[in-house]
């Protein structure tokens, strides 16, 4: 990672996932957890509508670790994610990566990880994530 | 998850994913990283063959908390997670839960998430996560 990113880069990036993309996630995971595919059961909880599953909001930074930021050859080594409000379909997110310490010896690199409401600004998921230059071993 | 759970409780769920899931978790999360879905690409690197998503791998737990161990009302609020080792396509998992502590008046469990190869034993994912009962909000 030492030669892909430096302490101190940042990087930004929107998304938004649709109901469809969270029925996708429900069939490939098998987290059929019905807070995110049943209008009427989700109505009845303290969410009163549905809300897209932990794991798919949070699997944006395996995106764009993987394919972005640094991209090619970068290899997930940890990652932690508090949740601290829903996600919802179709709202409109950011992703926000933060380099907060680089191990050259070892190609790795610790980044800050965080979801936020475009609109509210309000944060979503909170984390950190430990990543690995593969390009470089 | 004082009223489902009790800490010392113990689950383990056997898993596997396909090459044809790993493809599909690569639509969903646009996570397309090379050593996921490219043969050749992947043999290039220290993994030799394709591994899946660290995050598929993980989602696991996900289904597990929401369907099984609790089960339905059950909403995440942490997962952390440490890769320790590749996860290949048709290899066999089992993920196993230890229940470590049950906050009663928040309805809120700290359990450990655990993933091994069935064969060998070895680990593949560490992890704790908290999770919230719904059900009794």
């Amino acid at each position: 990672m030492a030669e892909l990113v430096k302490e101190g880069d940042t990087y930004t990036h929107a998304f938004s996932f649709s109901q469809e993309d969270v029925v996708k996630f429900a069939e490939v995971t098998g987290d059929k957890n019905p807070v995110h595919l049943d209008a009427d059961f989700a109505a009845k909880t303290p969410f009163k509508q549905r809300i897209m599953h932990g794991f798919l909001g949070g699997s944006i930074f395996s995106k764009v670790f993987g394919t972005l930021f640094p991209g090619e050859g970068t290899i997930y080594m940890r990652q932690e994610m508090k949740f601290m409000r829903p996600m919802y379909p179709d709202a409109k997110y950011e992703a926000v990566f933060t380099v907060t310490s680089v191990n050259a010896e070892k190609h790795r690199a610790n980044v800050t990880t965080e979801v936020k409401e475009v609109e509210s600004g309000k944060v979503t998921i909170t984390g950190e994530a430990t990543v690995l230059n593969t390009n470089r071993l």
